[in-house]
């Protein structure tokens, strides 16, 4: 007979299936006995006539039949169980996993990541993840860019001295990429239009709620643009690929987390930094808040004062201390960081103050010739954590990696 | 006027159009000068009464007549050009762009990558590459696989304590993941089917034309399997998958490169290793080429010894010496591995010899229950290198680290 989901038992009722699943949970009233058969798809409801003498999280599989009951998961349960052992748990598990929501705190659910990961409510947010990763691919495959793929172990600490995870590569120092924002460059000489999904990698020493160790970049690059305003076109219609994919392949975990998908405009709103009232060269969290409330969920704040950004950046052409650059604030937080870049190799030379020596291989795409060209970075855990309301980034990140914690 | 790229003008022919590339080559035959533009698209020929006062890599924009033109690229070329020069390279490229390959050897072609990836043949590769992943998430994506994330810094050298890169993690030693094989498990007991790409980090000593020290794995990984068949069976289903994204997304990479998509049978040929004629625990690659030349250009061996094969191997039950593993071979080389794994705790503290705390947060998933279940790990620079024919699967990785490479 051949395995269904817990999601189509109901559309086999009156016949005889078998599925095969985890036992969530389990309760004996003495002349019968529940159990919940938890599976990919969801939990069905399991009836018998005796007590149930399996653990919990006991692997199994239980031919049985497919009867209507409104009041069960989906609409009908399984009676006249026969149960077939896969694989017996050898303790209890450490999280009530029959919970509506866990009820253990956030650093002893991060410690029993294996077990935890399978409630339904902490696996719904990597359902997300997963959906929002399709959809920021399919934008852009869809407007002519190519996937790449750059290594993340690297010869210089080239975006910052600070932050940076140093290791020995064969005798020599090594360190971890901080992002692909040099490679993503030179490959837009190549592609003109690229993207990446990977892992990058920064030494933070701060513990916030926000920030990680290692963490999932979308990263996009692009030439041929007048300006900035033709990077901020991809990101938005990057963020609604992503909501309409969250929609379509993730509704689910949608309608378990309650997540309010946002109406993405045609045009997002757009705050220029000279206009957002802050008398300092960077927003602080307190201001990005503000600024959500007043324009919108979603806005574009641009012209960053050349001061906070990254030496690659182009400056704003009339007013040279603000720059073509930009962040997208989601419901009160940063998620996109992107902007146009310097595409001229005197440029370079002069923002680099002549130190060229550890950028050879990447000041070489400026000297042979590179187009006005711009991109943009997303973090998938902020995302995430902003889409389904958590509080902490560690919350949409499967065994996240800060100042404290390396494992599980 | 709306840009149009290289491979659209035979589709204005008589009408004004704008393009813009870079100088890709350029021919001055005294009354007329012939100019090449190349963009993402391709090339584009562009036929001028003055010569082109234009070093070659200009990045331009021109707007020109597109005329017909049998002998040209595409059947259409470029008449009465006006430019308009974008960025200016300073020197001349290291590498002869214009000839139908290039001519320089691998180690020079790879220290200037941000110039000879711009070659049509070697860009060519990494199309190849792109379409594969998405064939390869196609596929799995349709068989009901969640994409998962999973760290790269981990806290032990968990698969084998050899090969193994080192990094200081805020003052305690971390490793890079040599795969992401124990997370991947873990997360068959949350989500049943998971699949990953990202990079793997191998500290290889040796220097072969088939080994580098960062790689793009492609890892997939599946619950409720009677044995390792099921799994060869997945695989058979995303190699279809991945040719069939390649023949339809990169048809100028696979008729510039002459690339002969295999046909894939819907059973692939496999010979178990105890029916080889080796007399070893593994195959030399002499053997896997042989292999290949007897059965087919795809052939699965299954049934490797234990020996040879890592502590969460499953063994063949009547045979257990012997592995429920498989390795495919394509045109004479393994690039996918994958097999059964143990599911039962006990099991893993008897593979494991009891040393299990380095191993805890991974094997909290076996004391809590786990599915039987198997997957598999592709190599995507291999793969691409078998389909392309290239030697070196340098050829076929943008950015190579090894040994004695860590730039650029």
């Amino acid at each position: 007979m051949e395995r269904i989901l817990s999601s189509e038992v109901s559309a086999h009722v009156g016949a005889r299936v078998r599925l095969a699943g985890w036992l969530h949970a389990k309760r004996d009233l003495g002349s019968v006995s529940f159990g919940i058969l938890r599976d990919r798809a969801g939990l069905a409801q399991i009836v018998a006539s005796s007590p149930l003498e399996l653990q919990l999280e006991t692997v199994f599989e239980v031919e049985a039949d497919a009867v209507a009951a409104p009041q069960a998961p989906g609409g009908a349960e399984l009676r006249e169980p026969v149960f077939h052992v896969l694989s017996e748990p050898v303790a209890t598990p450490p999280v009530e996993l029959r919970r509506p929501k866990l009820k253990e705190n956030l650093p002893f659910v991060l410690d029993h990541a294996a077990v935890a990961l399978r409630h339904p409510r902490q696996r719904a947010a990597f359902e997300v993840a997963a959906a929002s990763l399709t959809g920021f691919r399919a934008a852009l495959d869809g407007l002519g860019f190519t996937e790449i793929s750059t290594p993340k172990i690297v010869a210089a600490a080239t975006e910052s001295g600070a932050n940076v995870f140093t290791l020995d590569f064969f005798g020599q120092t090594a360190y971890l990429a901080q992002s692909p924002q040099l490679y993503k460059q030179v490959m837009v000489g190549v592609f003109e239009r690229v993207y990446e999904t990977g892992h990058v990698f920064r030494a933070e020493p701060h513990d916030t709620t926000r920030h990680l160790a290692e963490y999932t970049s979308l990263d996009a690059e692009l030439g041929f643009v007048a300006d900035h305003l033709d990077v901020m076109r991809v990101v938005r219609e990057v963020i609604a690929s992503m909501v309409t994919s969250v929609r379509e392949r993730a509704p689910r975990a949608v309608a378990l987390l309650g997540v309010e998908l946002p109406e993405v405009p045609a045009e997002i709103p757009s705050v220029h930094f000279a206009d957002t009232g802050v008398d300092d060269v960077d927003l602080a969290p307190a201001d990005e808040r503000r600024l959500c409330e007043h324009h919108g969920e979603l806005v574009f704040v641009t012209g960053y004062p050349m001061a906070k950004r990254p030496f690659y950046t182009h400056p704003e052409p009339e007013r040279p201390q603000y720059s073509n650059s930009f962040d997208l604030l989601f419901r009160g937080l940063e998620i996109v960081t992107g902007g146009q870049r310097l595409h001229r190799y005197e440029d370079y030379v002069a923002a680099l103050g002549g130190e060229i020596e550890p950028f050879a291989g990447y000041l070489a795409a400026f000297r042979h010739g590179m187009p006005p060209h711009g991109g943009f970075a997303l973090g998938l855990e902020r995302w995430v954590a902003r889409l389904v309301g958590a509080e902490n980034i560690r919350e949409t990140t499967l065994f996240p990696r800060d100042r404290t914690r390396l494992a599980p």
